[in-house]
């Protein structure tokens, strides 16, 4: 069972899209932090501040990254990266488990 | 920010209804272990094996205890308890954000 150890979880979770999209900030002693998410089914457009690297746990989707024009497409477990203040396009297809890394 | 410090979190989520319901695990210290969860707008039957404390940290909903006839309403912040091997009824409105903990 992967977990993480010696972390803080904040108790309220983060709701996007009329909680279509969820989150959970883990922080780490060093002060950086992830969340875990779940996205179920649909369309979505997400802006970042932070490079982010999001790691798909599982779940199947597109995803379109800044200056693409293809569809990224995601049927098994697969990290990709976002460089920070853009925005990217997800049309996920199945209840998808993701982690998302927060990168200065 | 109220969060839980110095506990592990499993990863992947745990996930039910097709992802109208999900949580994840925290784990204290001592072993005792805490589920933080999502759910839609919907109707969902739970079962329990342990006693459970729901505390409901926000969100709209009816729910039915197992031998009540009436439904409690929660519209603020509020807990409740489940006995262990017993079945309970919810009507979520609103997207419920909650803490479930796990009782011997």
């Amino acid at each position: 069972m992967s977990q993480y150890n010696n972390v803080s979880v904040v108790k309220q979770a983060n709701v996007y899209f009329e909680g279509k999209v969820t989150s959970r900030a883990v922080i780490f002693e060093d002060g950086t932090k992830v969340t875990l998410g779940i996205m179920l089914p649909g369309e979505y457009e997400f802006g970042t501040s932070q490079k982010e690297i999001m790691d798909i746990q599982s779940g199947e989707l597109s995803v379109l990254l800044p200056g693409k024009s293809d569809w990224l497409e995601i049927t098994e477990p697969q990290a990709f990266e976002v460089p920070a203040n853009a925005s990217f396009k997800l049309k996920v297809r199945t209840v998808t488990d993701y982690i998302c890394s927060y990168l200065d």
